[in-house]
This record gives C-alpha cells, sequence and structure tokens, in this order.
C-alpha cells in the first residue's frame, strides 16, 4: 500500500530537523507541498537545504496546486464542502499518478504537524472518502513554541505554572487569556494583539524568522517595549515581503 | 570562556534529537547530569544510545551529586534556600575542576529545555551568584507533546482554537481547566486527575513511555477509557518500575 510520511522538520533551522525525519526522508520517493501564502520562499529554502545535504538527489518535488476558490460565495458553507472536494480529489490524483502501489510520499510540515497545520486533517479526510488507500504516520519536530524559549533561554512558565497556547485573534477576545493561566503564548497574530492587553505587568518575549540568520528578538515589559516590537515588526514585514512571529506573555506573579 | 549548551534530546526516542543536537554534542567535551529520581535508568539509556551513534568515544560524562536536603525543616524557605546555594556551589565546583577555561560542557535534557525542566532556571542562578563565569545556549528538542499527537497522529486542537499546557495538580482545581480553552494537555501527573474532571462530552488521547518500545496509548471519550488508563498505567508502572505518561483532553465542540 502507498504509505504517507508527515514530517516535522522544525521552525526555519535546517538543522533543527529530527535524525527520525532524516531517516524517513530518505526513505521517500515523493515529497509534496500543499504550500500558498507568502512564506513558500523560505519554506521551500529550508526545504531544499535539508534535501541538498541529506538526500543523494534521487528524489521529486509534487505541488499540488489548490483548487480555485470563491472567496465570497453565496453559500459559505456549500462552498467550503465543494472545495475541500476538490482539494481531496487533486491530493488523491496526485498520491495516485505519482506514487507507486507501495511508493513512499512525505510531507515537510514546518515546525510539528500537531500544531496549527492543516496536513493532518486534510489525510485524514482524504481516509474518510475511501477514494484511495493508504497509510500514514506523523514524525514530530521542533515547535517554534520551543525555538522561542531556545533562542531567550527561557523556560516558558514558572515552576509549576499553567500556559495557554492561543492565536491573536482569541487572545484580543475577552476571557481570550483566562486570569487563571500566567503565561500565553501567542501563534498566527498578524496584528500584534499584545496591544490589546492590559499592560500593566505584563512582560513579553517575542521573536520573528525564529532559527534563521533574520532571527528578530525583543523583550521586557509590555508597557516598555510593545511600541518598539510594533516598530520592528512593520519594519522587518516590508523589507522581507513577509513575517513569521510569535511570543510569550507572562503576568507578574 | 567556558560555554554550555542545554540540549533537548526530544521524548524518548533516541531519532527524536535534532541534527542541531548531535552537532552540539559533537562539540562537547564534558556531559554533566543532575538526575535524579525513578526514570534515571531510561534517561541513562537514551543519552547512552545517543552518544554510541554520534560521537566518537572521546568525551566524558560527570554526574553532580545533590546535596542532601532536609525534606521537613522548622523553616521551609531559609532550607530551600540554602539547598539551592549548595546545589549551586556544587554545580561550579565541577564546572571549574572538569572544563578547561576555554572548555563546553552539555546538559542532556528530556524533552525540550523550556517545559517542565529545571536546567535553565538553575543556570541562571549560578549567572546571578556570579562564583563563576560561563556562556550557555539552549537547543530546543521535540516534547512529548508532540511526540502524543504523533504516535496518536492528530492535530492538538481543532481549527483556530487554543489549547491549555498544564500539570496534574492544577487540573484538578477550580479554573485549573477554563471553560473557554477547548484542549487541555496535562503532564507531571501521578495521578491521573482526569478522574477529577466531569467526563460528559470529553475525549482523551493518553500515551506512556512515548517514543520508545514500551509505548502506550489509549484513546476515546473518558466515560468509555477512563477506568482503561488508570489500569493499564498502575499494570506498566509496576511491570517497569517507573512510568512517564501525558494525556490531550477536548472537549466537544
Amino acid at each position: 500500500m502507498r504509505h504517507i510520511h508527515v514530517i516535522g522538520i522544525g521552525a526555519g533551522n535546517p538543522d533543527h530537523a529530527s535524525i527520525q525525519a532524516v531517516n524517513a526522508m530518505q526513505a521517500t520517493d515523493v515529497f509534496f507541498s500543499l504550500d500558498k501564502g507568502e512564506q513558500v520562499a523560505e519554506l521551500t529554502a529550508v526545504r531544499t537545504e535539508l534535501c541538498r545535504r541529506h538526500l543523494d538527489g534521487d528524489y521529486r518535488w509534487v505541488d499540488i496546486a489548490d483548487p480555485p476558490r470563491d472567496r465570497s460565495p453565496d453559500d459559505y458553507d456549500a462552498e467550503v464542502r465543494r472545495w475541500h472536494s476538490a482539494r481531496a480529489d487533486a491530493i488523491g490524483d496526485a498520491f495516485r499518478s505519482e506514487l507507486d502501489d507501495d511508493g513512499v510520499g512525505a510531507f515537510l510540515v514546518w515546525g510539528d504537524p500537531s500544531l496549527y497545520d492543516s496536513t493532518l486533517r486534510i489525510l485524514d479526510d482524504l481516509h474518510e472518502r475511501g477514494a484511495i488507500e493508504f497509510t500514514h504516520d506523523v514524525i514530530p519536530g521542533v515547535t517554534s513554541i520551543s525555538a522561542l524559549a531556545a533562542a531567550h533561554r527561557i523556560p516558558l512558565h514558572r515552576i509549576g505554572e499553567s500556559m495557554i497556547v492561543t492565536t491573536g485573534r482569541r487572545l484580543a477576545r475577552d476571557g481570550g487569556w483566562p486570569s487563571d493561566v500566567a503565561n500565553a503564548i501567542v501563534m498566527l497574530d498578524g496584528d500584534c494583539s499584545f496591544r490589546h492587553v492590559d499592560p500593566t505587568g505584563i512582560d513579553i518575549w517575542w521573536g520573528a524568522y525564529l532559527g534563521t540568520p533574520h532571527e528578530l528578538l525583543v523583550s521586557g515589559p509590555v508597557a516598555e517595549v510593545g511600541a518598539e516590537i510594533q516598530r520592528v515588526r512593520a519594519e522587518a514585514r516590508v523589507r522581507h515581503g513577509w513575517i513569521m512571529d510569535i511570543y510569550l506573555l507572562r503576568r507578574d506573579s
């Protein structure tokens, strides 16, 4: 049967890849890609570097293009269902045409496949549809959360504390950062949502382009460094054409 | 100046170690260990396996024994301060006597150094005391959280949701799992604390000895599999003499 590895390759530094990830890559016939969006070039560079270092050149890359999507449909749910179905067909077709019956494919996922990534959901959807049979496994990777903490050389929490991992959108909501939870890790934030939290007694550790040569780090009380982070982020985004950042917020104990 | 690598080696599988971790290990003169407790044998086995595979045999291991500690002192805070001071002295002495002035030491940390591990706090404490000068850096590792999700082949959250990472002790408290947060990852739980949460509409993904040949996985509605997990966990703990487990709880959406 066809088999698919879903491989976490870490957060920006090709050397974040684990030995398990490299072994799985070396056992792969075809690398599939579902990329879109502005960080494609950087992702592709990390993947190319990984393949260059660890593979002998006898591998293939197949980009699976997203089917066209109506972004302002009359019936939103129906359009999402139609689009998911079209995407599943495209992926199933790619597995069928690019992999032998016992071939091995792989997706190289930024960070870890369990965190804010859709690859596993898409494969589950494909299994449920039943149009093509395959097995899959998951190789865990270094998350951008761990990369942030490592770059700042900090633990993510004080002794015995809990932390919430959330999105910029949720942080800005009422109850988005429960008062009993001392630490909040914020991902997918295009808007510096920490601006919407009362800065009194809150420290921040911010990082962008973690693990890459462009890595940026700022930390301190939000009241003192919040404006600087917004400025640095805006400048970097213009300079690079894209940005991926993450931060930790911590309440005074 | 002396330099210390704090290296995350992943959660149980020696192949979780990253290329960056292996490179840092190869640049290390002396590996220091602060271990204690029941999982020492298993940790030592993973570390030994890592060193056997990736080093040429020209490395040294130095165990830094914890100073004796009064577990029921009259003045608890004073005893903790005295003990921290004695421990800092022991580590500083070990750096001084085992490392050349420009020598490189390392700590190999289970999982990732940012998550429920004390090594970074201890080094910060040493820096503050100022009795010995050194620099240090952190190599991020695959967490047991990612290893749990990979073993179950699941994302840690549904689309756009947040998650809390907490301890068994906190989960059992009022407000320990805020109602606005759909997902809870529970670590350091010696007591199956999910028993203290109303199981209605809650699913669990449980794993023990993740990434090792002894890996155990159970998942399903807490109401259906909760008792099984308690039984499997108790049996495994007796069989192996120790257990390290972790789980994800998710509320129905």
